[in-house]
């Protein structure tokens, strides 16, 4: 039974609190911090044996923790980072793995030094069956190789402080990192569009929707729509066209009604929500890969944070410049493959 | 030029008047009769040369009238079909061919004595795309031998009338006419079942939804629905399930919308509207055989009219008895192969 | 942490006993009985502290074992649902609840006489996401009463020693259960239609496909098609007709490939896939019932098993007379409701 | 009735040949020109009262063709159409109206110095049911103002000349002025933009597929691609997205099949074929419309035809020089609107 010490119980933190004590096999959460006690101890208070540690660095070293969650602000996930990697403890690290390519490159650098591959990124779509399809029969071949994808990542409605950066480091981020390892490439330029801006952007600082054109090392291109104020739901479309035709992800399987001059499917706005099987299956493989010892090979690693990291600044540059710019990636380290 | 008479110009009547006029390449009319002169008169006002005739056998007598379009009410078309045979003239005869099986067949044999094919019934869905598709997916064999087919046939409304004797006679008698043709058999068992019926069913003498029942020849079962006011469209459904495989018939082709969430599409109410192309094709065809002087093959003859009469006989039957009957029908006669 | 005895390790019993073993929280198998014992231990090698036990009655006394999970052989499944009442063990029993409708009777007064709600059957629809949102729907009633419903059930292939009595009590069942479920309702006829059998029968005693039709109390018919070698994969259909509409489950959400002038969406054969998730939410719904004592309101209990037993019986009678048969069925006692 | 002259019978030209006198109402055709006289003589010679006139203008000129028809080779539409536009007869003219912006520029002039519109664009999918639909909708507001468009023009395969010009000139000039025509807006700016190439491009001269992204006056972005040898099939795609939502164009209504653990439906690799209803009611309204002496509102004016001009000359400057060109359109000019 793996030992989890979770950091931060926002919303998302919450609702992975819930899914280790409720549905996966093979791990509890023993600690969890947070700044908010408050919220915090009601949160635990229905579970026992679940304590709550104010300070994130005392849950970290803790003897009844084995592995950590962090889903705390982005600005402290590299910190707490470091600190487990110095004692060895597997970590969950929800995007991203630093608030700069810098940072998430010193704990490349510190994992590599430690020599052993401790990090799992929440990148959940890697998990999702629809992409996980999507992917197997891409890379099978025998659609030919893929040139061009077409990518829409929407969201219904977005808080107040959601702006043209948090577009890309939070949103345009899981195109980056699905596509990335969809194809089996990383990108090597971008670029940011911005179309008219839809009344629903309440703030001056954001262009919404945009598109952000990716280029990867053999020349395929992402054409990815970035739309947080979509209002009409939580959608996520993916086409991959390859040399002999193309793959789409589905919508999600939802009752058809026919009614009043029409016919309609339900469309959900909860993100967390339209990927909750991605998020099990993606603890599941990490409680299953922690307790083997190994890490899960089909998850998103530190240096595929680091890729993501880098990129993203690439588009935030192109924000201001207009223009194409080069995004300095390398190829994975023999460690990372 | 082929010159057409109309009879009848309600409002299915006036729709083929119009398609006559502005759509069909090589027809025209010349002459409309009906019982409303006032009515016929605004139909016909914008064009020139058509003349208002008001007595129906002086029209198919006129010596400027070709052929014969029927749309008048049922209990007329035997009338007016043996007339224009006894001269020799085309007739599209829209259905039924006869308010009863009897009369059917006294056409059926006026036809063949005269030795000439003349009379295209208007069962439209055989010059529909979809069912064309349909039909030559079935009949190719590549799915095997068809086994079962699953119809519905479902308008948003019905006029108060509208019992449980017009909801075969007028509605599934399409569905028997189609699926005979669509898998070359003809029925010899017809039960009738009525669950329970809609509060929209104004009528006392309407069971609606009902459920029709046919055994073919070869033993194929057609599992049809009825129902003629589900309020939301109009929709027309047929899946073929065949030994290794089924087809099924496609909605419409129309926009998808995403909004509010939920993604839709738009449905018709209206039948007419639901099938124009079907229509159009259904007359281009029947003119250009009036003008080469041969039959549509494609299109419904006389027999196919007597089978859909005795057809629907059994069905009417059924609905007394609630048990299965029995429908007198043999092998199509030499002169309808 | 409930401790689960596993009785059947065939094909489902393995998968049911993998999925508590790796997928389930709160619940670990401590006992497996299977008359097979080599492939029982097999199937138990990998894990540490699971037992092999001959007897299925030591099993389910062994004081390790507080619960117990039924996928043995059909004819077993009554014995050994009265052997775990008399304990007062929590019983997890696939269908059928017994082999005859008399049978399942006993369970049933066996439950009630021990005062408490031990038996959840495994009727796993009804965890569908799928079907839960087609139910909701409904029972929400905006759509108004629902009147009728077109079902289909079909697999791949079958074994050669199905026939039409399984087609029934094996097949038809799960579509008994579920619509009775999803309307709130019990059927009070049944009648069986057997069109023309596909040459995939290899079994002279299955007629295949066949209709059953069903009518519940309030009037509400399920027409309810069972096609057990369509060859082409696993389908389940299920169209809901409501006096303001209808509502229909969707097909499961998988990638589309456009490519050689098509576009296709895969299907699979296997029917335990296809329902995965709702296997998965059916026994973490058991074992969270048992870990609090109480019976899951969402599960399908001893009555409803009882029901089904009833109907299939009504079933195979009309099979043999080919009329309408009535099913000898009352309303759900207080102590199920 | 319309009598009409077609200059050239190549595959398109023969298509519209027949559609006049098969098809359409009020309209026939009495002279074809091409400079393929055994072709031109082989097309006609089915039809009585058709003659081949080698010379196009003398065609132009002969005073039994009331309207001209241009289907020739590009080089020659311009000087066709001033011929006609002088004579003041109605001119249908396959795109473009000129292989030059500037030839363009010249037919308008003379068209509004001729003070009469004369001429309708072959732009067909502006009578398109799917395409009016998805317009209707975006222009009634419902869905609010538009931002951004995805578009996908896919051909199965192309001919070895096919190279990077055409792509814009004859392939991305359909969505150029669809796309125009639908949200009533003209470009400002275009980008052209080339992934890595497919092996099925033969010509070295041919980026396929490519991606050119064009923004309106207003600020929307027309996010485009073009795919000339996509293998599968004849693919058009587009999707409005609007601040309240989307409306994304349909695929053609297709049959279902289920056969072999996919269902599939059919694609056309037939572009012609693909807009066969568009082509039908383009030339209705075209022939409707010259027999009441007016110009037909829904469709393509030369200006339109000359903004499609000017546009392709940017896109094809933009993918010489890898950045964003101008577009140098104004608003349209009284005559025109």
């Amino acid at each position: 039974m793996l030992r989890v010490g979770v950091i931060g119980v926002g919303a998302m933190g919450t609702q992975h609190f819930l899914r280790i004590m409720n549905k996966i096999n093979g791990a509890t959460v023993t600690a969890v911090s947070d700044i908010n006690e408050v919220r915090a101890k009601e949160v635990i208070a229905p579970f026992e044996g679940v304590r709550y540690i104010a300070d994130p660095y005392a849950l970290i070293n803790d003897p009844e923790v084995d592995a950590i969650v962090i889903v705390s602000i982005d600005s402290t996930h590299e910190e707490y980072c470091l600190e487990a990697i110095k004692l060895g403890k597997y970590i969950f690290c929800e995007k991203p793995l630093s608030a700069s390519a810098e940072g998430a490159r010193k704990v490349v650098d510190a994992e590599m030094a430690g020599g052993k591959r401790l990090i799992q990124m929440g990148f959940n779509r890697r998990f999702d069956p629809a992409y996980e399809e999507l992917k197997n029969i891409v890379v099978s071949g025998k659609l030919g190789e893929p040139l061009v994808a077409h990518c829409a990542h929407r969201n219904a409605n977005y808080a107040p402080q959601y702006d043209d950066v948090i577009a890309v480091t939070g949103t345009a981020i899981h195109e980056i990192d699905t596509m990335s390892w969809l194809v089996g490439d990383y990108f090597v330029k971008a670029q940011s569009i911005f179309p008219k801006t839809s009344r629903h952007s309440k703030n001056p600082n954001l262009h919404d929707p945009q598109i952000v054109i990716l280029t990867t090392a053999s020349g395929m291109v992402i054409n990815c729509e970035i739309w947080t104020n979509c209002q009409y739901g939580y959608d996520i479309r993916c086409e991959v066209l390859c040399e002999d035709g193309t793959a789409t992800l589905p919508r999600p399987a939802r009752v058809d009604v026919c009614t009043a001059n029409t016919h309609y499917t339900g469309m959900t706005s909860d993100g967390l929500g339209y990927f909750a099987e991605a998020y099990d299956r993606e603890f599941q493989a990490w409680a299953d890969a922690c307790n083997e010892g190994t890490f899960c090979s089909a998850a998103a690693s530190a240096w595929d944070g680091y890729c993501a990291a880098v990129t993203t600044d690439a588009v935030l540059k192109s924000q201001k410049s207009g223009g194409i710019e080069e995004v300095p990636l390398t190829d994975r380290p023999e460690f990372y493959k």
